[in-house]
């Protein structure tokens, strides 16, 4: 057994962790036995049940209300280079199973056994996102993996996410091995780009959607296409290299939109390609007063809920995007319809459909539900490992 | 305006079908106003609100909980051969849209504007399934148009549902138009097949998991497969076809079993398949004592929930076979797990898969969620459209 501090469960609290879940909330701890407020963020611990039954190791963070987070049943194992190893490995059997070519979501958080980690790969450039504490510790034994695991030439820590003030975190980007340029090169569904790693959202690029964004082939071909909140153009780009007669793309990044056109090209397509920078609602509704009419609409906002008390107003600016979308499809058009809100139910999207379709005297068929990719497994314990939907749905007149 | 008889519905009752709905229960018409009962089983009548004023056009049936279908929003046009050719038309262009061959489900009762009409298409043999009686009233005139658009060879009535009881239908199976042979021949994802039409379940074919099926490409190469519950080998077959080294189908119909096998030499990998007559429970159990394992395990068991009193009892089915399946993985193993029970939610497939893999000390990864293809569009207004799950797990070593 270990010799790391035992962090002692109250009677009964250990059900949900042997169901399979790995989070531990604070009122769940035996405070008297364990005191949790004196470990610090970061500490690794073996987690027992009541009765002292080992559970498993845990990292914790005594200031959050998720105060432990299981990363191995087997109490044998601590965090190590070796352990970052064997799950990297695990990660990447996986990823090199589902996908032809070396850019994805290699560690996705707890659904990788590894709490607090998200690595995009980009071919031999790594960019990681650490959000708490016990990771950050051991950032540089996951480093050393990652070189021993992939023979990266760059690791960038994108180290900027806000759940990190959460566990008295600071916020940096950095070079943590190698070389990493500006621009990361990338393929997703035989289409090339460029991320934009250090300046852009998140990692620099969103694999999520890559199964969604591989279903516009065959429905886009020679017809007229509009991509909202476009980003990089994952979806808009894609559209045109899959034979859109014309992509139009909205955002409210210049910056972002420098490079969509620059993606465009690479793929010889920006002849095709039109940027428009603005707020999406107002170019939507612009775009409606001058009579525009598109044969596909895509709308991929970011999450207009991102905390729980938020759903309603969330609700709201989805079900107005969704209707100003809808408004803008030709008779019979496809509107792809995403959300990246974990707190927005698919059945709820469904249901923003079925309402602004109805609201415009229109009927709407779904006809496709996208997920997340594989390089996102679900953890079945966790439903917040879920959180993304692209529903397509055909709208037709009445 | 039509002169069809009415049914009024009472005050505020007609909510839901301003909302997208197309069912009409009995306990909101009004009875006094236009007398239900003294209606036929299959009557076309205009539907109003309670102060008169027109909701569109619907089939009723007095003896039915749903007592009516409501089938046009626009009152001035009933049922009859050109707007059942209108209604052909526009389902056939979502199905022309999305796939490159004339094998589809091509009409989806509701969700495809006619309800109580099942249609799917063989190339040139369709086959047809009524369920109430307004439209067993008008076949005649469904088979004109199913003419009129597609000139086909043959059209089948495989009129033998459950549901025809409740509509005081009779069962029974008959060429409608043309000559419809016992076999007919069908591709899906690029693999031959043939339906067993007449004597087969349902229409004889389910192409209602063509994606999820087409989703084992890449992950079944040189790997050993087992297909339980494979009636003509969708999963099986098209397995072996994307270069499986080994499948086994389970079966409990030998004819079913015969015709798989035909199946796969239609697509000369004959040698690789093997097939198993018998209980599903009782064949995975003796696999299990006879030491086999696979690296995939398909589960594409028959509805265990068909009503909602089933629900605690098909639960337990879907727990024990999923469990039983999980089993027989090798140490990195994928579980297909599918159910068509309309009863059972998508959530609940992926927590008895959870369970069963804590069960036996192994952890799972939800890597896919396969739905219904989009020849069975989903209805936004009537979640009892969307019926199909096929959960993608990985399961592995704790």
């Amino acid at each position: 057994m270990t010799d790391l501090p035992r962090l002692r469960l109250k009677i009964n609290e250990e059900r949900r962790l042997r169901e399979g879940h790995v989070w531990i909330f604070s009122n769940e701890v035996d405070i008297a036995a364990t005191p949790l407020k004196a470990m610090n963020a970061g500490d690794q611990v073996l987690v027992e049940d009541s009765k002292g039954k080992a559970l498993g190791l845990a990292i914790v963070n005594p200031n959050a209300l998720i105060c432990g987070r299981l990363f191995n049943r087997d109490s044998a194992h601590p965090l190590s280079a070796s352990l970052f190893v064997h799950r990297l490995q695990i990660a990447a059997s996986l990823r090199e199973q589902w996908f032809t070519e070396p850019y994805y979501r290699l560690v996705y958080g707890d659904s990788d056994g590894l709490p607090g980690v998200v690595i995009d790969r980009f071919a031999d450039i790594f960019v990681v996102q650490l959000s708490n504490a016990g990771m950050e510790r051991l950032k540089s034994a996951l480093v050393d993996a990652l070189v021993k695991v992939f023979k990266p030439s760059g690791v960038l820590f994108k180290n900027d996410g806000k759940m990190r003030a959460v566990e008295g975190l600071d916020s940096y980007v950095e070079v943590a091995y190698g070389e990493v340029p500006d621009r990361v090169a990338l393929r997703e569904n035989g289409v090339a780009f460029e991320a934009l790693v250090r300046d852009g959202q998140k990692t620099g690029w969103f694999y999520d959607h890559r199964d969604a964004r591989a279903r516009l082939k065959g429905l886009v071909e020679g017809k007229r296409v509009l991509d909202v909140f476009s980003y990089l153009g994952g979806w808009g780009v894609q559209a045109a290299a899959f034979g859109a007669s014309e992509v139009h793309c909205v955002d409210g990044s210049e910056k972002a939109l420098d490079q969509l056109m620059r993606n465009a090209k690479l793929n010889g397509v920006e002849s095709r390609v039109q940027t428009l920078q603005g707020d999406a609602f107002d170019a939507l509704t612009a775009l409606k007063q001058d009579g525009e009419r598109f044969d596909v609409v895509v709308l991929d906002p970011p999450a207009f809920i991102t905390r729980r008390k938020d759903h309603k107003a969330g609700l709201q600016a989805y079900r107005r995007i969704n209707e100003l979308g809808m408004r803008l499809l030709n008779r019979d058009g496809l509107l792809v319809s995403a959300s990246c809100s974990m707190h927005l139910g698919r059945h709820e999207l469904v249901d923003v459909i079925r309402a602004s379709s109805r609201h415009i005297d229109r009927q709407a068929q779904i006809v496709h539900h996208g997920h997340q990719g594989a390089d996102h497994p679900i953890h079945p314990a966790i439903p917040e490992t879920e959180y993304l939907k692209a529903v397509f749905a055909r709208v037709l007149p009445i």
